[in-house]
């Protein structure tokens, strides 16, 4: 195991890469292309059954692989991305504006060791489009695809060893709302789902570290982690391994929202040392850039930003292009107003300057430069409900159906894209938001902030919204953007990260066990027979979180031995249910014996009553 | 405030008497019975509002009300119940074996300084039945009824404070899967919704300390949490405080699920103290008395044990008399077999004597004693699934079925009674079991652990199940029992009950939104307007744990400034997007001045736009 420390000189903030207990990395190679190796998490059972598991944690949990932060990891695209019609360019010059100061000397001193990061930009070159909405549409399976295809698959092989055909067949459907969910996922499956707008892998040609994974509906749900500095609190150093703890637990992307001083440097350090997708929202940059005052943007400024973000590799961008100036006044009499603070300040802007919003107004400028470096579209939904009360009101419904319009004007571009959702939803409201969503943008994926189905449990909310997650989820949302326990009173800590990417894990593949995934439910039922069999450890490493069930389990029998006890802490030994339902199966296999035993007794009348019902059982007795 | 220290001599335990944060208890008085107290929370706002809520925690948190432990809270319910058709008699003598010992010796010394709990037991005279359902049935309103009508009452007068008549049309309107949720909640809506078996109020003639609840898909739905110690750990000091503890953050009942040494008193100290419903499952008392095996257990060890416990007062019984001897094979294939304690005992006791369950065979007798003392059924689930592999199978709607016939039987007799249900449940299938239970038993109230909707996070389950419990209360379940993020791994703390109660009061409280409950919504608009108005403290307050609010805002913004501010830790001050908000209602306000300005900006074409959209604000320019 390697501890980096920060190189700013921070010793208190380690990045952390041991790898999760009983674990190994594993890489499964390409097909088509036999240079990728796609990485995945194999658990070691205590009968020596491996368990293998989605992996987002890239190289950081691979002891073999040595890391040092300040030059960033391995760039495992670059060579696909080489192959394309890109270019190398000067690119823009990094201002220091871009991270908020005013002087070439303080940005030095600010972004003093951060060299090993700055790389050259890619860019399409001129009249060419290098996304992979693009390749798809033209029949070519990328080497993403490839990857995305052999990632997506691992649990279904798995499942196989589980459950015969019989009980697959009867209990593995679920009830997927019209999602497509083949038996297995092949990279042609990958491409058409791209070419049809279904689904998106976001990876800016200039983010070759990234390991491709993909967003639709059709295939895992996925959970976004947020992380971000803001006026009060962080470092950058926080923010890089706040990247690397949120895809430990199971991060598939991470929106960096930083909005302080350095924010130009902290996405470069995490850029380059992310394994995973990185989301940005750039209108908060562009803010900084004017002081913090909405009335004072500008496109150019905007326009500057975005090509600032694309050229240092951001994969998408949340732009809140669908929230119109006659959107507006719909939200006066609302409860909670604008919640969004992308939309609150366009809704500034357009006030301020009884303007269309112009992100809207230049929606085709934006597209140029998200094809130029394969962005994705996040289509921001600045009027998201903040409150159950709000929620599915005209205002809403309003923005998500020019969101709709924009979809297709961004699919004639070959730009892929990202739907934004809500919010705030009562359970019985939430479907709605999926029907209007699948309908009004044409099956573009759905990625929404839980929503919190009830607003009075400040402290809770990630519980509030994890329940609506889940059930989002499970009505066809591709992606669930997570929510910590400090949500509306404070900025999450690295426990509060954590408790929301385990609650959005547990959403995510809820959703997919309720869906039918045809994977999915090989965990539960690797979990549930170590359960039955007593294999404590196995219990503690197949769960999403390892360290916590040991902890818990050793709170009441901390000793080794407890973890081969055939009881638990729960009920003691002479009372435990699991036990006496091994001897209901120890019984039933010695049926025979028993029968006879009960015959000797007077009993055949209750041996014919259990033929009558013609149990597994006592068809034995019947031959 | 009070602390009452162990009169055991157990200083470390108190009782919390404490009230919530800026909470004061009030008493609303019945109409029918003016004699009736019926107790409430209410919340004083920043800005002199107040807001009533539900409140389960007994006189606990009135802290003009003194309370000793040693001699039990007072009997509101006394001169209710002297009236009715009972008398006092000796009962049964308590033996050293009720609190697991060989000898009068052992148990004088266990028992010491419990002789102020100890009551004389009452029971319906011969031949006369006292149970609520009996009066229901009767045309009679008790005491009890109204009582319950006032207390789900108590949100209604709210709501109309928070939504105009049109919002709440429009708004408030659920989904509720035919419930019947009337605008008003009266006595005789109660008296009917009791009469039909649609609701119980569980209040045994022996426990006159209750407050009494109402338990039904039409009222509020209910969360209950089990306490109890176990072969391991606990003392009975614990056990009191764990019960106040539960009440104080929402438990509505609480089942004392003790199994190891000095239950029965144990029992006496909960019940006396207790201003809510105590269960418990009889079974696991009288496997103590035959020293853990099944095989000796007998139906007059069994009938003892349930007069022992009726005579004490406890409220509602879980009896296993659902799991019959040809249900046990069907088990065989099962992932995780039989994992209900009771279903296993019963399991082991049947194969063993190759006879049907003797709690089967046995049910007319067991409804006469339950009708002595108006016990509620809870008829268990002793064949719910353990995994998500075993959901919905052969075996557990098999009994459920079987719980069904019981309940016509249960019925015949006048006792009021609940049906349990699972366990674990993938999503899509939870809605079946809604279903099936109302066919099958009659509309008789529901009352499920969880269901978790996956196996794969143990440490979370809390979670897992609250996902599971928001969406069938929603479908109508009546009642959820809470689990705890120890489940699976360990013996529930003191957090880890709060945190499962919390969980639980956010899932109950979303199905009553969900359902369309006039008065569940009111909370939530209380806390979005604090929101939206900044009041810090409201936001604290309003919630279901405002301790937690309030140090998560403290970790950011710890001065006592930060909580009048008008902006927080997640934006900070120059971005919060509620402030922005604020400023476009302000906007819209004196709107005819802005538009001035844009007609002198030679905007009036934007104007126009407006005005062909019709919206609110721009039709006072159309004036």
């Amino acid at each position: 195991m390697t501890i980096q420390t920060d190189i700013l000189g921070n010793t208190d903030d380690i990045i952390t890469r041991e790898p999760l207990p009983a674990s190994t990395k594993v890489y499964v190679c390409g097909t088509i292309y036999p240079d990728i190796k796609v990485p995945m998490r194999e658990i070691l059972l205590e009968n020596d059954d491996k368990l293998r598991v989605y992996d987002t944690s890239g190289v950081y949990t691979d002891p073999t692989v040595d890391i040092d932060v300040a030059f960033g990891i391995s760039q495992i695209r670059k060579e696909w991305i080489a192959k394309r019609e890109v270019e190398e360019y000067d690119g823009r010059i990094v201002a220091p504006k871009d991270n908020g100061y005013n002087s070439e000397e303080q940005l030095e001193h600010a972004t003093a060791g951060s060299d090993g990061l700055v790389r050259i930009p890619l860019r399409a070159k001129k009249g060419e489009n290098v996304s992979q909405l693009y390749y798809a549409r033209k029949g070519i399976i990328t080497p993403e695809m490839e990857f995305v295809a052999i990632r997506e698959n691992q649990d279904r092989a798995m499942s196989e060893r589980y459950l015969s055909d019989e009980e697959r067949e009867k209990r593995l459907k679920g009830h997927n709302f019209g999602a497509n969910l083949p038996e297995e996922i092949t990279p042609e499956f990958v491409r058409k789902e791209v070419a049809e707008g279904r689904a998106v892998i976001p990876c800016n040609i200039n983010h070759p570290e990234v390991e491709p994974m993909i967003i639709g509906r059709n295939f895992l749900v996925k959970v976004n982690a947020n992380i971000g500095n803001s006026a009060t609190s962080s470092s950058i150093a926080q923010e890089v391994e706040k990247m690397v703890w949120s895809t430990r637990w199971g991060g598939d992307t991470v929106m960096d929202l930083s909005t302080g001083k350095n924010i130009h440097t902290t996405r470069d350090w995490i850029l380059r040392n992310s394994p995973v997708p990185i989301g940005t929202v750039p209108i908060y940059q562009a803010l900084e850039k004017v002081n913090g005052v909405a009335e004072d943007l500008t496109w150019e400024v905007f326009r500057d930003t975005l090509i600032e973000q694309a050229e240092q590799g951001v994969d998408y961008f949340t732009i809140h292009a669908g929230l119109l100036l006659h959107h507006v006044p719909m939200t006066a009499k609302r409860v909670t107003g604008i919640v969004s603070r992308g939309g609150a300040i366009m809704a500034k802007w357009m006030i301020a300057h009884h303007k269309e919003n112009f992100l809207n107004t230049h929606f085709e400028d934006i597209c140029e430069i998200m094809k130029t470096y394969d962005v994705t579209f996040s289509l921001g939904d600045g009027l998201r409900p903040g409150s159950i009360a709000d929620a599915n009101d005209e205002a809403q419904f309003a923005e998500l159906k020019e969101l709709g319009n924009l979809t297709k004007i961004a699919w004639k571009h070959d730009i892929q894209t990202l739907i934004e959702g809500p919010g705030h939803v009562p359970m019985h409201m939430i479907k709605e938001n999926m029907e209007k969503q699948l309908e009004w943008c044409d099956e573009a994926p759905f990625y929404t902030l839980g929503p919190l189905i009830t607003d009075i449990a400040p402290g809770y909310d990630h519980i509030t919204s994890g329940i609506g997650a889940a059930m989002i989820g499970w009505y066809g949302c591709a992606m669930l953007c997570y929510v910590t326990p400090k949500e509306h009173l404070g900025l999450p800590n690295r426990d509060d990260v954590k408790e929301g990417l385990i609650t959005y894990k547990i959403a995510a593949h809820a959703a997919d066990v309720a869906k039918g995934h045809p994977g999915a439910r090989a965990r539960d039922d690797a979990m549930s027979l170590a359960r039955f069999e007593f294999r404590w450890i196995d219990q503690f490493n197949i769960g999403l979180d390892p360290e916590r069930a040991r902890e818990y389990h050793d709170d009441e029998l901390p000793m080794e031995s407890a973890k081969v006890a055939h009881f638990c802490s729960m009920c003691g030994p002479k009372f435990c249910s699991m036990k006496i339902s091994q001897e209901v199966r120890d019984y039933a296999d010695t049926l025979d014996l028993s029968v006879d035993a009960a015959k000797q007794q007077g009993m055949d009348e209750m041996s014919e009553v259990f033929k009558k019902h013609g149990s597994e059982v006592y068809v034995k007795v019947a031959k």
